[in-house]
This record gives C-alpha cells, sequence and structure tokens, in this order.
C-alpha cells in the first residue's frame, strides 16, 4: 500500500495482460477458446446457500459445484440493486460510468415505464467475447432496458429468452372480483411470446432453453448468461419443487435454482465441454429483507438489498472449471463481478474494450496461481460513494438502511470495521486508526480521478 | 403429533432398543466394539467454521471432516453456559435432573470457590462404557466439579489431563507492578501439575495427550474425551498459529482446533483403527458476545451463550465414521448431545443407565438408516423452561438477552417462530398459531411430568 492506486493499477493491468496471454495458451483445445457460462440468480442472499452454511435451504448441486471448484467468501457486486448491478457486471463498469444509476430516486432500478436502457455504446462481456465469435445467449432476467434497442440482441447477444425487468413489475391490480396479477412479458429475441408470463414453470424453461443452447454449440466456443428471474419476490416454483422445501415458498424457489445449476452442469459433462467451460454462479445484490419470510438471509452479515453494508454487496460466489480450477478451494481474496469482463476477455484471448474498466482479470486467481490483484472496492449507492474497502479495512463515509425505511447518515470520520476480523460490522474502530482512513481517502482521492465522477461523500445537495 | 409425548417417547425408546441391538452386530470388529472420540470446543459460535460458512476462519480439517461424515444444522445443547451444557452431555439428562443449574444466579456455572459438581450417582458416558471395558480418558476442560472427587477419575475415566474450570478462573490482579494472570491449574488425574497453567500450548498438548492414548490403546475399545479449553475467552494460541489467521486471535484459536481435530484423525487413520472409530465434533454453547472481537459468530442465528435463543444453544456437530457413516451428507434432523450418551451404550451394545434419560440413540440417524427419533426440545436457563421447539416450531415463553445485560421478559401468549422457515427467530407468528401453542404446552406438560421438576414457565417468584 506504499504505492499510488493509479500506479499500482496501471501495474496489475500489465501484469493480467501477460497473464492472459500466458494463460490463452494453456486454454486452448485446439484453437477453440473455452466456453464461459455465468448463472446469476436475483436476490440470492450470502447465507442461502448450504454450503454458505445455511440450515435447511437443500443445495446439493451447489454445495458440489463448490466441492469441484473454487467458493469465494468476498466476493462484491457493484451495486446493491438490480439494475446497477448487471450493468457492471455486463461491462466491467462502476454504474456512475454508465449512467445506469440515478432516476427520480438514488440507486433506482429501470421500471417499465423508463425509455432507456444500457446505452448502446458501452461493450458488454457478449460483445467482447464476439471477438472470438463465441455463440451467445441470455437467457432470464435483463434489466437493461426492455425497448428491442436495449435488448441484449442489441448487445452482442445472438438470442435472448426471459423476462426484461423484475417479476414484481407490471402488476395489474384486482377489479370487478378479478384477481391482480403480474403482467410481466416474456420475452425471445425482441418479440412478446406470453403475458403475463407464466412464472411458475419460468426456472424450468430457462433451464431447457440453457441446455438446448449448450447442445446446439458443443462445436463452437460459447457465452451463456443464465440470469435466473428467481428468488425475487413474487415467489414462483414449478411442480416437484413447490412445497417441498422445509424453508418454505423461498427454499422451494433456491432449492429449483440448484436444481437448475445440477442440469447445466450435467449437460456441460455429457456433451464433454466441461474441461473446456468456466462457469461462474453468484447473485446480483443481497437479501431483500423487508419481504420478511419470502426474502433470503445475508447469514452473518450485515443487512441486505438496497445497503452498502456487507450483507447488501456481498455474495456466494463459485467458479467451476474441471482440470483447470482447482477443486474444494475456499478462497477469501477479494473479488468483484466488475472482474468478470476482463477476466472473459483473458479467457478468450481477445483484448478489453478500449476504455477505462473498473474490473480485473482474475483467470489467474481462479487457477490458483496468483491472489486478487484487487485490495481496493468501492460501495455506490446510486452516484454516491457511501463506503470503501482497503485490504482488510471498510469505511462508511454515509450509512443507511434499506429503501425506503432510513435516510442517509453521514459519518465524518467515517465509521471503520476489519471485516476479516468482524464480517457483521459491529465494531467500529475508527478512532483507532486515522491512519487508516486517510489512506483509503487517498485511494478515493484516485478513484474519483480515474472515474471523472466526482460526488464526495457528502449529503448537503440531497439534503437541502 | 396426534400421539401423546409420552407415548410416542416409549415406542421410540422401544425402537431405540432394537436398532441398537441390531447395530451392535454389524460395529463389531470381531468381538472389539467401536471407539468413540468426543471432541468439544468451548464457546465456539454455529457460524465460526467454513464448512458453516464463516468468510475468513480456515477450518480445512473440519471441513474434510464434514465432507467424509455427517453434518448437522439443528444440533442442540441442553444449556447455554459450561456447567450444565457438559452435565448434559456426559449423563444423557436434563441439567434440572443433575443438579448443576442452580447458585446464586440461575443459569449460572461452577467456580473454583465451588465445592460441589456433578454428583457422583449420575451415570456418565465413560461409565456407560466401562460394561464393555472401555480404556476412557478425559483430556480438556472439565467443569464438572474440580474437587478430586468430581474430577473425571471419579466419574468413569481412567485418566484426566486438563483444567477442571474455564480459563479465565482464578484471576489474580495486578499488584506490585506486577501484572495480572489468570492462575488456572493444569491437573494430572487428580493432581495439579501446572499453575498457572501455559495456556498459549494448551490446544498443542490436549492434541499430543489425545493421540498418545490413542496410540496406546489400538487394542482395546476406547473413549476418548476431548474438550478443549478453546476459544473460550481468554484467548490463547501456540506458535505456528498465533498471528496467522485475518480473523485476528479468535480465528488464530479454533484454527489452531481445526488443525488438533486434524491430527486426531490422522492418528485414527493411521494406527488402522479409523472404521472402527466414531468422532463426534461439537461445541458446548454459542458464542460469548459480549467479548467483541474476541466472541465467535452464530452466523444467522439469534443471540449467543448465555441465551435460549438459536444462536446459544444450536451448535456445529459433525460426525465421522468412515465406512459406516455416509459421507458428505448434511442433515437437517433435530438432535442433541443428550442423545450422545444413550448411542454410546448402543455402539458399545450395552443398556444405558436404569433411570431417566432425555436422550436418544441416534446410531440409526448416523448410519442414514433412519430419522432422528427427536421431535421436541426444551430450552431451559437454569432451572426454568424458557422455550421448548416441537417439529419446526420453537415457542418462548421468556425471552432474555445474555446476563447480565437482561431481565427475563414473559410472554402470554409466548412468541413463536417456525424456524425452518426463519431460523434467524425474527418473524413472531403466535397469532397466527394458537393450536401450535396448545400443543406445544401439552407436550411440554408431559416433559414436566416425565421430569418431576415443574417450574412453569413464570417469572413470578423470581420478580418478587
Amino acid at each position: 500500500m506504499k504505492y499510488s492506486y493509479l500506479f499500482y493499477r496501471t501495474i496489475l493491468i500489465l501484469l493480467s495482460g501477460i497473464f492472459s496471454f500466458a494463460s490463452n495458451g494453456q486454454d486452448r483445445r485446439g484453437d477453440q477458446p473455452p466456453n464461459l457460462v455465468i448463472i446469476f440468480a436475483d436476490d440470492l442472499g450470502y447465507g442461502d446457500l448450504g454450503v454458505y452454511g445455511h440450515p435447511t435451504i437443500r443445495t446439493p448441486s451447489l454445495d458440489q459445484m463448490a466441492q469441484e471448484g473454487m467458493r469465494f467468501t468476498q466476493f462484491y457486486v457493484a451495486a446493491s440493486v438490480c439494475t446497477p448491478s448487471r450493468a457492471a457486471l455486463m461491462t466491467g463498469r462502476y454504474p456512475v460510468r454508465t449512467g445506469l444509476v440515478e432516476g427520480i430516486l438514488p440507486g433506482r432500478v429501470l421500471f417499465p415505464s423508463d425509455r432507456v436502457g444500457l446505452p448502446r455504446e458501452e461493450v458488454t462481456i457478449a460483445e467482447v467475447l464476439k471477438q472470438r465469435d463465441y455463440a451467445t445467449m441470455a437467457i432470464g432476467k435483463w434489466h437493461l432496458g426492455h425497448l428491442p434497442e436495449y435488448l441484449p440482441t442489441s448487445q452482442g447477444f445472438d438470442g435472448y429468452f426471459g423476462l426484461p425487468y423484475s417479476n414484481d413489475m407490471d402488476y395489474i391490480t384486482a377489479r370487478d372480483g378479478k384477481p391482480g396479477y403480474w403482467n410481466v412479458p416474456l420475452i425471445r429475441d425482441t418479440l412478446i411470446i406470453e403475458r403475463p408470463a407464466e412464472q411458475t414453470t419460468l426456472t424450468k424453461r430457462y433451464t431447457e432453453e440453457a441446455i438446448r443452447f449448450i447442445r446446439e454449440n458443443t462445436g463452437r466456443p460459447f457465452f451463456l448468461y443464465l440470469a435466473h428471474t428467481m428468488p425475487h419476490v413474487p415467489l414462483f416454483a414449478s411442480t416437484g419443487f413447490a412445497g417441498t422445501s422445509t424453508r418454505g415458498l423461498y427454499g422451494d424457489v433456491v432449492e429449483e435454482i440448484d436444481w437448475s445449476v445440477g442440469e447445466v452442469l450435467k449437460a456441460l459433462r455429457e456433451t464433454g465441454i466441461a474441461e473446456n467451460t468456466l462457469v461462474i454462479f453468484t447473485s446480483d445484490n443481497g437479501p431483500w429483507l423487508v419481504q420478511g419470510i419470502n426474502g433470503g438471509s445475508a447469514g452473518l452479515l450485515r443487512e441486505g438489498k438496497g445497503t452498502t453494508w456487507e450483507g447488501g454487496m456481498r455474495e456466494p460466489m463459485i467458479a467451476w472449471w474441471p482440470g483447470t480450477i482447482p477443486s474444494g478451494v475456499t478462497s477469501h481474496e477479494i473479488i468483484s463481478s466488475l472482474d468478470l469482463l476482463p477476466t472473459a476477455a483473458a479467457l478468450a484471448g481477445v483484448s478489453p474494450p478500449d476504455r477505462e474498466l473498473d474490473g480485473f482479470n482474475i483467470l489467474p486467481l481462479l487457477k490458483g496461481e496468483a491472489q486478487s490483484p484487487r485490495d481496493f472496492f468501492v460501495f455506490y449507492r446510486g452516484d454516491r460513494v457511501y463506503a470503501a474497502r482497503l485490504g482488510p479495512w471498510k469505511a462508511h463515509f454515509i450509512t443507511q438502511t434499506a429503501y425506503p425505511d432510513g435516510l442517509p447518515v453521514p459519518h465524518d470520520p467515517p465509521v471503520l470495521y476489519q471485516l476479516d476480523q468482524d464480517p457483521s460490522e459491529r465494531f467500529d474502530i475508527a478512532s483507532k486508526h486515522p491512519e487508516i482512513i486517510e489512506e483509503i481517502k487517498t485511494h478515493l482521492a484516485e478513484h474519483y480521478a480515474y472515474v471523472g465522477h466526482k460526488r464526495t461523500p457528502s449529503i448537503e445537495k440531497r439534503n437541502k
């Protein structure tokens, strides 16, 4: 931590290029670069999987995936709500860069009434991989714009099958004695093929689409983005899962996603391409706690969705690639969804897009050959920095409970936690470590300079 | 739940006898009954192991033990503090039966000034196994009476090596410029061999004693009770562990216990007796939360040590017996430390002691041949019933935070949680389920009749 952030980062990017070149050679099977599958759950909490300690939800497939691969305990998404988190994953850039952060309310997501989406000029993982002619498919929740020009097929994906936004949007209220219902459309490519989407079979149908795509593309490299609509509330599970979990409906839904993961891995094995496929499982943000029993659990982490506490932005993450990723490893390295695009580029042996990125290639880490290049992470809510982590230290400049319950509370000095020792963010040790706070502020200043978008950790303007 | 508790229990005891007879035949290796090793941590929380979801504490040996054995997510100790919890494990009886529950303060533990201990007429696991001539050894913290007539060698153990009570007792305060220190004695059999005990090497020395005992007794059945002094505060770790965990000193200490577990299992393997040995790992009660960073974590469970919330009495539990216990299984069955004595009796093929027991033989469950015989559990604090669990339902008649912070708060109707769905005890659903509360009360009435000690769930007397 003696060098400046920019200097450090530059070195890392150079190293990352070398690693990506070196590792690319190893990864090829003949000339075919490895496939990439990203399975993305919605509102799944840090504590909701068996392998992350949940006492009653049964997730044998994910537990086994972790046993055969690498499990991360300090993986961060770049926002605590759907739209900006997904934009960050897809672009490797903080939401303040892509603009998908600010509407009427700070930190809000896209709604059906919005006419905007992820800007076309942003480069997605699918577009990066198109440089090597990957077959690309998006299945499930998109939530980066529902108009045709913003749908996956305009962002580098050959095809799309799923809901364009959250499954609780477009609610038709009860009237004339008829019950209310969610009028969410199911889209194939750019056409609505079902409305309201029958949600009880959605996880099952997403899975079938995923397996079909895998089976049809065994002869070429592919990228599958499988973004489940669940376990976002309202919860739906198919026959065979509904009513089977002792955790109740939330458990049914998570267990069906677990089943889906098992089916995908099975298809990769059966088609003989498992050893040429990197599979990542994670979720977009923490549990939606205000939903009570229908929301998930962040385990020992504080708070959930919508907040910059750990429970809002630290997620389960399992990486699987038989023969390449060491099996049964738990990694405590700090990584982020922002790292997936640079990693995808390294995987395919292509250049990342020519623009500022906020992620690193973590392929060497996944292979057990290096530590994470990341020791700094910034926690945004909307376009404001609420907190920043440097190594084990996290400083909260503003805290706030989940929307709409709380108002932002500024802290000067910031609240400081040592997360490795205090993962539940219970013991403020700011008064003991002013030098750490200064170091974090220095890194933050460099971050602002790099991002080119400075909203100070202050809420004066908003409070006026 | 149609039958009465006593009826149900009678049937189960009969069945349990049949299973124990049947399974005994299978377990023997020639004529030698299986060995039993119980590894007992002190104040380890539900969330403190890697395999139970802790993000930074590294427990590769326990993780692997779980991978090779059976991990339980609903295992209860019978009290939330040391002495009564240990008495219950050792006797299979609720503390109200053995009397180790009430002193000046409710729920207190034994102190060096106490002249009492576990009554001699109580029958311990060691005494049960002596019927089959087991070699028996207690290593570590005893805390069931420190006078010679109450030490392990008076309770069925051939030998003893350890601290007779908690490592924070017997504190000599600083004076004349000399620092204060814990003046805890280290005892072999009934003699003090070191005072103050050098605590930094305690876990290491316990481990060496354990391995020596194992290696010396490969030719006969044995029972090893290895009750670690740690991670009870004050925390001590040996060279090689101190300063190595990112979780800090608490992590160092837990990681050294994990190492110790690995050494014990390795010794069992190397001596060729692993396949004839049942090993149980658990802890006496939940994390000591008031110790702040030096206390553990109950993960997603509420509260910790000293309380009848789940965090106080639900513990990690891993059972390992290569070739007999199925590997890699997570069980959500409800079991308790009260079940270990009846299970030990079944293991050795001997009769349990002729007195009322509160535990069940869970050997068939451990072998994957049956469900738990237990669907009811009573949560005592001192000699009072604070809560009771029936199936997934837990009713709190009295709640109280950890001593000495809170006062008991009675609830009528009780607070009701559905634990399988709500493990964090957040959502009181008593008003929706008066019939469940009635059923729990019926079971409790039968429990009082069986225990012969009725303190109603009321605190009138104490509040006067």
